[in-house]
C-alpha cells in the first residue's frame, strides 16, 4: 500500500481568518488523500528570519517525500519567483525571498526550481494570496505525483539571506547570539554542541563558561536540574545553546532578546 | 473510490479548552472516515457578522459536498433552531441566528432545514454546549451518508442579519465601510471589484479615489508595490477593496476599524 | 476494514514553535495510518492542574482505543518516569507528576505501566524534549499494535496531585471553588450537578442559593436566559456548577480567580 503523501503548512497568517483552512481546501480539491500538517501559522509577520528557523528545525522528523509550504511572502505579486525545492528527500514550496536558505546551507543534495507552469496554479490569480492560488495547488499536484522538472526550470541565483553564524574570537572563545525566543521564554542561540564540545576539549580542565549580559548562565543537562529563578544554560534537544529559568521564562526574567551577545569561554 | 467526506469548523471557542478536540472526538465516534478542517476558532467571541464572513469568504474554495460546521451560539438553549443548508452543493450546519445570512444572499440553490431529528443527537444533550450535542454529530451522519431530508423540515423564516451594502452616493461616488480587520492589519472594505470597475468605466479618465479619514489611499496592485508606511488600497484576493500599509499595519497605524466609512470617487 | 488509530495530543507548547509538528511528523513516520487530533497545546506553562482537567474533559468523547498523549512536563530529563496509563478502554501517554490523577480517581478500570524499552524511542532521545523521543514515538508503536505491556511494567506508586474537592459544611451548604476559567471567561466550579440535586432534595422548598463573593448568583438553564451583564450560574455541558454572564464575562466583570470561594445553601 502506497503511504498517503503529507503536505506541512507554515505561514505568517495568524490563527484569526480563514486563509490556513482556504489553502487546505484548495489542495484537498485537487487531492483528496494527503495528511496535512500545520507547522506553525504564528511566524511574526513577515519574518523570514524567523521562518527559515522553523523549517529547517522541523522538516527532518517528517517522513522523506513530505512537501514542506512555506508562505511568508511579503513580496507576493512583485516580480519575486515561487520555487520548489528538491533537499535531502524532502520538498519545499515557497517565495524566494531566502526563506529556504537554511535548507540551502546544510543540505547534502539540492534541485532549485522557478515554478513557471501556471497550468497547476488557481486559474485567475491573485496578486496578494500566492499561498491559495500557486503555493497550495503546486504542493497538491506534487503530492500527486506530477514530477518536480514539469514545474518549472532549475535555478541556480535564488536568494540567500546572511544567517548569523557565532564568530571563534580567540582559540578558547566562541562569540553567538540570541536567534529564537520560544514559547516558554528560552533563548536558542546559535552555537550548537560540537562547538561546545570541541571548545572544552581544547582545555585540560574542560571548564567552559557561559556569559550573557555580564551574567554567567551555568551549564545543566536538563530544565529541573537548574535552582530556580536563576539563568542557566543547556544543550537543547535540537543540538543548540540555549538560555532558559527553570519554573521562569529567560525573556521575561532577564530581557533577553533575539540578538544579544553570548560569549563562551574554556578555561 | 469514494472521497473522504470532508468536515470544517468554524467557531468562536478560542484555543485554550478542550471543546474543539471534543467535538472532534465526537464526529470520529460517528464516522473514523472523515477529513476535518480548522477554518478559524478565533471569531471574536459571540459575533455572528464575523463568522458570516468567514463562512462566506472560505466555503467555496473546498470540494463540493463539504460540510461546514459553524458554532458562534449565543442562544444556546433558548428556542433558537439549528439548522442544516443545502446550498450551490455545499452544506451548512449551525444555529438559526443570521450566522448563514451572506450564504443565504449569494447562493444559486438554497435548501434550509430545521434540524429536529433528535435521535441524531447526542443522547442527553445540554442546553450550553449543541456543537458537541447537536452540530458535530448531525454533520458526521451526514457525512455518511444520510439525506439532508432525514434531519428535519423545511423552513423560509429563518434568520437574516442586515449585511452592510455600499451605498452610490452620486453617479461618480460610491461609500462603503471596513467590514473585517485581517492578521496584518488590513481593512477590507464592503466594495467589490466590479463595482469600481464600473465607476472607472462611467469616466473617459478613469481614475479613482479612494478616501478614508480624509486621507487618500492610491490603488495599487501588491502589497510591496506601495511606499512604506503610507495608507494604500488594492483589490485584494477575494475581489474586496482592501487598506493596507506596506510593511506596516493599516489599524495599527491609522487606527482605522469596523464601520469606518470609505468613499470612491471617479474624475 | 480496521478503523483508523487516533492519537490526541494536549501540550503546553503554544502555537508558535514548530514543537507539535514535529511530534506529529515523529508519528507519521512510525505509523502513516493514524489520525493526530489537538486537544489544546494553549495549557498555561507547566501547569499541571488544568492538564489534568483538560484530559478529564475530553477523552471520553473520542472512541474506544484512543492514545491522549499529554505533554505538560516541567522535570523532563529527570528521574521522573514517563508513563503508559490504560484506563476505561482509552490509552493515556505522559509524565509521572500528576497530570494524570483525575484518570486514576474515576476510571473503573486502571493499569498504569512505566515506559522503559527504550527501543520504542527515538535513538539519542534528549534530555529536555521527550514529547519528541519518548512520548510521540510510543504512542505511534501503541497505535500500530504493540501489546501496552512490552512497554515496560506495572506499577502503583505513581505520583498523585490533591484535587480539590468541595466541602459539605452543614447539611444545608456546601463549599467548593473555581478550579476553571474557560476562553469566553466562564468559571467552573468543583461542584457536579448531583450534589446540587442531592441538596436540593434535602429541603422541601427546593431553592438553592449560590453566593461567590457576598454576591448571588441565580441558577439559569441556559445563557441567553440570564438578565445580561448579571453574574449567574448554571449546570454546564460537563456536569459541573457554572458562573457566567450573559453577554460578558464573569472573569472580566466580577473579577473572578481560579480559587475563588463559592457556597451553596438550600433553603
Amino acid at each position: 500500500m502506497e503511504r498517503q503523501p503529507i503536505v506541512t503548512l507554515t505561514t505568517d497568517f495568524g490563527s484569526k481568518d480563514p486563509f490556513v483552512g482556504i489553502m487546505k481546501g484548495v489542495i484537498l480539491n485537487i487531492n483528496p488523500s494527503v495528511t496535512i500538517i500545520d507547522i506553525t501559522h504564528n511566524i511574526s509577520p513577515q519574518n523570514i528570519n524567523e521562518a527559515a528557523l522553523a523549517v529547517e528545525t522541523g522538516f527532518s522528523y517528517f517522513p522523506h517525500k513530505t512537501i514542506h509550504v512555506v508562505v511568508i511572502d511579503p513580496g507576493v505579486g512583485s516580480a519575486r519567483r515561487p520555487l520548489l525545492v528538491a533537499a535531502d528527500y524532502h520538498y519545499f514550496i515557497g517565495p524566494d525571498n531566502g526563506v529556504f536558505s537554511r535548507i540551502y546551507q546544510k543540505s547534502e543534495s539540492l534541485d532549485v526550481f522557478h515554478i513557471t507552469a501556471d497550468h497547476y496554479f488557481l486559474s485567475n490569480s491573485s496578486a496578494t494570496f500566492h499561498g491559495r492560488d500557486i503555493f497550495a495547488p503546486v504542493a497538491a499536484w506534487l503530492s500527486k505525483g506530477i514530477h518536480i522538472d514539469r514545474f518549472g526550470e532549475p535555478v541556480t541565483d535564488y536568494i540567500k539571506i546572511p544567517l548569523r553564524e557565532p564568530v571563534l574570537s580567540y582559540p578558547d572563545r566562541i562569540e553567538g547570539e540570541v536567534i529564537h525566543i520560544d514559547h516558554f521564554g528560552n533563548a536558542t542561540v546559535n552555537i550548537d554542541g560540537r562547538m561546545i564540545e570541541h571548545l572544552a576539549s581544547a582545555k585540560k580542565d574542560g571548564g567552559i563558561r557561559v556569559l550573557v549580559k555580564g551574567k554567567e548562565a551555568p551549564i545543566k543537562t536538563f530544565y529541573s536540574e537548574a535552582e530556580d529563578n536563576r539563568l542557566c544554560s543547556l544543550i537543547n534537544s535540537f543540538g543548540y545553546l540555549e538560555l532558559f529559568v527553570n519554573k521562569g521564562s529567560a525573556v521575561a526574567d532577564f530581557g533577553l532578546n533575539i540578538g544579544d551577545k553570548v560569549e563562551l569561554s574554556s578555561g
